[in-house]
């Protein structure tokens, strides 16, 4: 795997000069060409040995390239916020757009990198991280995100020798940094470790190429053409089929059938009840222990169900700084330059936060299933990538909840009604929902289907009658309020 | 001032309903009607006395209004990566596009309110302070993001019933906060303190609204009245004079023209200093003192002059985790929806870091100006605008520095055809650089009018020979490296 890199092989200057003209001409037509389409994101990953040169990928590909179109993406160790979040999450919130390109530094890769090069990794951390990789790297590659990812390598000689070169002179000494002094200590370590990430994380859709960079003329032309490559290739990635698509063919429970939509409060009741769910949430939101914590709720249900009267009475016991909602409809542009479930990451709150949706990435496979927006393969893969984001979201210290507010046909249909007849509700209520009214079992399978492949003990899904706003709302309530007091 | 809030004025429960209708029926066509428009944003400043029920304005217009285009924008006291920033800077961050409305909580009155309500106010402080709020709501104003605020009062007596009622029952005692207990002993001096805030910040394009906030219907009655009546507003708002335009009339000295082009430097000398730079560099941007500052260096220049080239001689010497490149170009349509300082003040970095701009808000003076894309007011207006931007940059411990590379027409036209000839350089030259050309009189005119009024002591424009390329290079990594030790 490294043995040409290893052997330091180099170009010399009229060797080089031959092949700059095509390559610079070729990387500027490819990039234009992937504007013009707009259809993909190309993220090229930097890793390799420190000391190989890394760095000089980003003015080599910001001087052959037109650099209005490139993004350096170079993170370091977690910090502040992004303690707070997925370790992801910094990579999904930088994404860049369709039509660009991203280099990116200190990459998803270096948790992995660092386990496989300790004196003795632990074989189950270094297959969680690679499985959480290719996850990550299907599930942008099937949206669109292509990922081609470098390693810099060469000998151990060429490694030292380069630099003592740079040491030997006060014009270069400064770009030795203290690492690259220490990768020779420990070469042998490295490239076995750098075996193991290769091996465990090259795939057709994201593969690793190596590159030779002992010579610069040769780490040049080598890096310049893996992304040629990468810029011309064309068509759908072939996906490994385990990451695919859901494939239970378990019977789908109807769970909106079996409901009990009679269920009711009494108006005194319910007063009563809901200020004093409303003091415990109040109470809990505002405990130490949140502090370490955030609150993702997440609104769905029929139209007219009532997640806006539900959301008012939430919020009602909060503080304004604690809280946002996303009201969800129509992805922008910039959005739809993205992965889908992208806007939804932007919008994760740090501790100590609540994080309300008004609708959800559940519109995957809901309205973009039922209203046949994405093909089916889509949305039959929509609940794996779901339940990985909300487990991610689980494990960062998140709480998440999820409601489906269900009302009757009749019931709705009386809303409707009466939403119609009032100056200042009928804004509420467009020809879609009238449509989608007339797709009242697509919808409710859809739901039902929704339920059963993603209601998972870390964010479960609460199925709340809501034929009577107060009974609803109290649900609601109290179940926020139950999780919040045993989590916390 | 409080004369009619203090008397605690209520609303009936059917005055109330008679109101509501026209009220909530108005709020909407408003905001439909702003939508279409999408030629203004409003914010709703919330602030008043703690315990009168400001937060329910989040419901209520949440409520009222279509939620989709609201947005909740609530601060608490600065944190995290905002302490590294302008305290302005969060703020700019989250304006809403036109067309929306934000509901604004902790808002930049705080550090006004609490300096006035002191014991011992410093009357120097407040007069800082608001002619600093002043500046920013009218260059807002002037942008199109029309602002109200709020200030929600009630008497003495009404705030401690208020308080004493809710206590009394455990459905409602936890919306008593211990602020609120605190208020009713230092009303008066809060009460006097309010005067000034108000006194020294109502204006004609962001006016203060009293709302009487003792009883429930009257609150949300007028608070919805006063966003009626703001969305409602149509036309220009009028700003006062000495915020509008640079009115100076000294005559403008030709720095163009009076640089030595001829400045050369020789090959072997450039490789050399040209190394010792980097390092010098190298060395600054690692130092623990960088740690509180940070670094944002804009360049701009005729077309051609090598902005691009001297970039990456000054990124050859960075980390990649610690510089971000911003390549400024026509602004997208998410930048067009907010004032044109927006996509910049986002691309401020925190402590520790660096911010090239190739290109910058300059082109608001320059491009904007010459290509008459906005009408003279505004980039008369910009000079002073921009100065303020920078100062506020500079006092939260950026270095400001401005590069200016200056090539003579000759020598662009050479480049320009050069560029023309080779294969991987001529998507660099448009037709409209060719355009620019023709303009080249008043292009020069726009920079000797931008660098006289905007070359200040915590910000200088470097005016950089870049007739040869490595001396100007040479100047510009001496200019950060000096800067950065004198600064260090």
């Amino acid at each position: 795997m490294f043995a040409e890199a290893e052997a330091d092989p180099t170009l010399s200057k009229d060797e080089f000069k031959a092949l700059e003209t095509r390559l610079r001409v070729g990387l500027l037509n490819a990039q234009y060409e992937r504007l013009r389409q707009a259809d993909k994101t190309l993220l090229v990953v930097v890793a390799g040995i420190d000391g190989a040169g890394k760095g000089a990928t980003i003015n080599l590909l910001n001087e052959w390239m037109d650099p209005r179109h490139i993004r350096t993406l170079a993170y370091g160790p977690r910090e502040g916020d992004e303690l707070d979040r997925p370790p992801l999450w910094r990579y999904w919130r930088d994404l860049p757009p369709k039509g660009s390109t991203g280099i990116v530094f200190g990459s998803w890769y270096t948790p992995l990198v660092i386990e496989a090069v300790r004196k003795k990794p632990n074989a189950d951390a270094i297959e969680a991280h690679a499985a959480a990789i290719m996850r990550f790297e299907t599930m942008l590659a099937s949206e669109g995100v292509q990922i081609v990812k470098l390693w810099f390598h060469l000998s151990a000689k060429a490694q030292k020798e380069r630099a003592q070169r740079l040491l030997a002179s006060p014009e270069t000494a400064w770009q030795v940094s203290p690492v690259d002094m220490k990768v020779n200590k420990r070469f042998d370590r490295i490239r076995s470790g750098a075996h193991v990430v290769l091996n465990h994380t090259d795939c057709g859709h994201a593969p690793w190429v190596v590159i030779p960079s002992a010579d610069e003329n040769m780490r040049t032309a080598r890096t310049a053409e893996a992304v040629l490559t990468a810029l011309r290739r064309r068509g759908v990635p072939r996906l490994p089929p385990a990451f695919v698509a859901h494939s239970s063919t378990t019977r789908i429970v109807d769970r909106l059938g079996k409901l009990d939509y009679d269920a009711k409060v009494e108006k005194e009741d319910y007063e009563s009840e809901l200020g004093l769910l409303q003091g415990r949430l109040a109470l809990a939101a505002r405990s130490d222990k949140f502090k370490d914590r955030s609150l993702i709720v997440v609104f769905e249900g029929q139209d007219a169900a009532g997640k806006g009267g539900a959301i008012r009475r939430v919020t009602h016991a909060l503080d304004a700084r604690q809280f946002d909602i996303t009201p969800v409809s129509a992805p922008s542009s910039e959005e739809l330059a993205r992965p889908y479930l992208w806007r939804f990451w932007r919008r994760i709150p740090r501790h100590g936060r609540i994080a309300i949706f008004d609708r959800s990435w559940y519109g995957r496979v809901l309205v973009e299933r039922v209203e046949k927006l994405i093909p089916p393969a889509k949305w039959r893969r929509a609940y794996a990538e779901i339940n990985d984001f909300e487990e991610q979201l689980a494990a960062s210290g998140a709480l998440v909840l999820k409601f489906w507010l269900a009302v009757t046909p009749d019931e709705q249909l009386a809303r409707f009604r009466e939403r119609e007849k009032s100056p200042f509700k009928n804004f509420k209520i467009t020809p879609d929902d009238w449509r989608n009214r007339d797709k009242w079992p697509e919808y409710s399978a859809a739901a039902n289907e929704m339920m059963m492949r993603t209601d998972v003990p870390h964010a479960p899904w609460h199925l709340v009658s809501a034929n009577d706003k107060r009974y609803a709302r109290l649900q609601v309530l109290r179940h926020i309020v139950e999780a919040m007091e045993n989590q916390l």
